[in-house]
């Protein structure tokens, strides 16, 4: 886990978890296997509460400061609705504004700031390290809900606790990664866990959109099977999960690249029939044209359930990092 | 009542209501006058219960998005505090963001992702029709808080609630509504409502800013006894209830035809003086130069009064649609 | 205390606190000694609280409309966070905005809007005697969040407890105000404190900045000893508090005169060498070049350990106007 800069002390009569209390939630590096396992057990007793019951009083009392610097609707209310469901108070941030007087001040002095009203921060940042910065100073959990194009560590999270959920495993899943794969952390992060389980993935991309060199060392580095491919059509009959990220244009140089590869990437019914009937199609959202609506009635499309899976693992890290599951 | 594409099952041990439980509430046109009496009377019991202790636990445990595309700071205000009264929790958007790498998604995606969070959507929006369309994708309850010119149902029923509990009856009243007839949903659906009570509606405008010849054919076609009038003087020795509105003066071609009328349907308390002792006067807020201020003190000032009605009316419609009432 | 326009009765069975049940919190000027130390007596009892079980169920059932014309992500956090571990509820407003149709409405009618949902109301508003304005009207406890450069009761109040909290007394301690003392609301809310404590001031700033005479006015007419100082150095060595303030470029006319001055009030660890090894160093917040972050790991900084003290502060205020403290 990550550097434990401190953390509040256990309850009276509460175990104290040497993996999870106290600790911040930084990147999808700091877990290994029996952590990803934990938490996706977790995340299932929460699934399993909220159908029966809808909340527990699990964080009755603590206090979440859900710190936005970059505005994400999707992301915040996740974590929002997470520490309700768990009997806890929010305090949700936007945007950091301070009065007229003020000129602004250092991220690590906001952090300090509102971890003194609250019991853990969760933070979303447009720069790359922020979470990292965050936690060097805090004595309270930080929770990295994305800091720019370098790590959004949840989302990682529910995808692969989504795969378990409705596949009910993970190992011996054959994973496609679909569209656009150089840009991305999505994906990046994705692929990166799949070294944990037996993932055998299958990256399906335009050439000029394919998977970074620096993230496929790590899959070899990590002993994960993968292959390479243009066609859609090379994967569609042998994996389980169509994982479908946007081809935006504007990633392409020239234009006529882009309409040479942009329907090859697009989910429609008629892609699912050649799909198979057992699998099921995920998308991080939001998405533009790259999943016809068509689909979304098939039982196979789980993009909205997966959406409820990510409160289900936010809500388990919540209550491990405040020592409570 | 509405189209229920859905809603939730009914808590073990408590009653399903067909009429209410799980169903949508898009428009003003689904009630009845069963429909309004019950409304009313759950709202009158959470208008005791506020008065008393201040909140109940009935809705512990439920979580609303309160999705406000277009802000409404007293709208969704009044929605938040109607759900913290009833013990539920509240993901209020006031702003629908996604991060930077996003270009936004259809309302209808939006609304699934945000029920996957939460037990019912409250939705603000500036497109007529926007409710129905989240309605049909929504397997929650839908709670239209206003869809641009179109429906604004909650604001016709506290105002009909108001009504009945400052007068303590709706049958019999004579109610005015002064000032732009033409606009405003408001008044529409509040004389739309008139049909299922004996209220008799006097209709005071300018002649451009008269009741739309198709709410006039409704409420005939309803059997609601109305007439028209110019001038405030012929309606203010009789009525019951001035429910007054907005004269803009954007609404006029010519700006001497506003001069001519403008100060025609301000509520002064000398105009006071000439209205029902016993009578009530009502306005949506928030109001400009329409009412004098110097008419706030007077008890038959209403329309703050009315805000809280409001209130009242949400907690009551809340507590119906999550079958708690 | 203020003008009472109103309040709510007292919960049966509630003692019935004729200095601050019901009240409002408008300015300093309203609290004598006494006041103070009530305030600072309950304050004292949420720390000590909030370091044991983190929340309470005093105010459980009540709302608090915090309402802010003017975004402060760090006083509106303090009031949410102090209202959540009071185990109320918030209706947090940062901007007050109506739907398309409305044109605004005054302060005084959106203050009555809010007090018809809410149990009180926590207000910030650009303007002088903005909070006085919606005293006015209110029929619920107002609480002033900073009304432009008018006052700030809350700060003025944590920054006095947080000496005591710190030195374990207000009686007998040496404050130096550092920096621009002519603006500035916290400062001479802070100063005029003093003449209800035996609190020594040593006033120190460049001569274009220094206290305004209608504050020291105040000051010899409660007895306040003071002296003015321009060098940090003069009162370094004797003083238990330094109150750093920020030093802006644009307060002078002239850059070369800025740049005199610029480095005389900046906290560093060679300053810190000469200060009492047991005073502390205290700041509003934010900063940003006047202390050196190196600062942060003496333990005398207190700046970081002052926002916690802001939110028991808020926390007594809140319990005393409700009558539950």
């Amino acid at each position: 886990m990550s550097s434990p800069s401190a953390g509040g002390v256990p309850a009276l009569g509460q175990p104290r978890d040497e993996r999870f209390a106290g600790r911040h939630v930084l990147s999808v590096k700091q877990f290994d296997r029996a952590d990803l396992e934990r938490v996706f057990r977790v995340a299932h007793d929460m699934k399993v509460m909220v159908g029966l019951v809808g909340t527990t009083d699990l964080l009755k009392g603590k206090v979440l400061a859900n710190l936005f610097y970059e505005p994400s609707t999707r992301t915040a209310s996740s974590f929002i609705a997470a520490m309700e469901r768990l009997g806890g108070s929010v305090i949700a941030i936007n945007e950091v504004k301070f009065s007229s007087v003020s000129k602004g001040e250092t991220l690590e002095d906001t952090v300090r700031v509102l971890e003194s009203y609250a019991d853990l921060v969760v933070l979303r940042h447009p720069e790359v390290g922020a979470a990292a910065r965050a936690a060097a100073v805090a004595r309270k959990p930080i929770l990295n809900a994305g800091d720019g194009v370098g790590e959004h560590p949840t989302q990682a999270l529910l995808d692969l606790f989504t795969i378990r959920e409705e596949l009910g495993r993970l190992d011996g899943v054959e994973l496609a990664l679909v569209g656009d794969l150089r840009h991305g952390r999505t994906v990046h992060s994705l692929a990166r866990l799949a070294r944990w389980f037996d993932i055998r993935l299958r990256l399906v991309s335009p050439s000029s959109l394919a998977m970074p060199a620096e993230v496929l060392d790590d899959l070899r580095e990590g002993g994960v099977t993968f292959t390479e491919h243009r066609d859609l059509d090379e994967v569609l009959g042998s994996v389980d999960v169509l994982y479908v990220t946007r081809v935006q244009q504007e990633r392409f140089a020239d234009p006529a690249d882009y309409q040479a590869v942009k329907g090859a990437y697009v989910i429609t019914p008629a892609v699912l029939e050649r799909f198979s009937p057992r699998g099921i199609v995920m998308h991080p959202l939001p998405r533009v044209d790259e999943i016809d609506p068509a689909c979304d009635a098939d039982p196979r499309a789980a993009y909205f359930r997966q959406i409820a899976m990510g409160m289900y693992v936010r809500m388990a890290l919540l209550a491990l990092v405040m020592g409570r599951a």
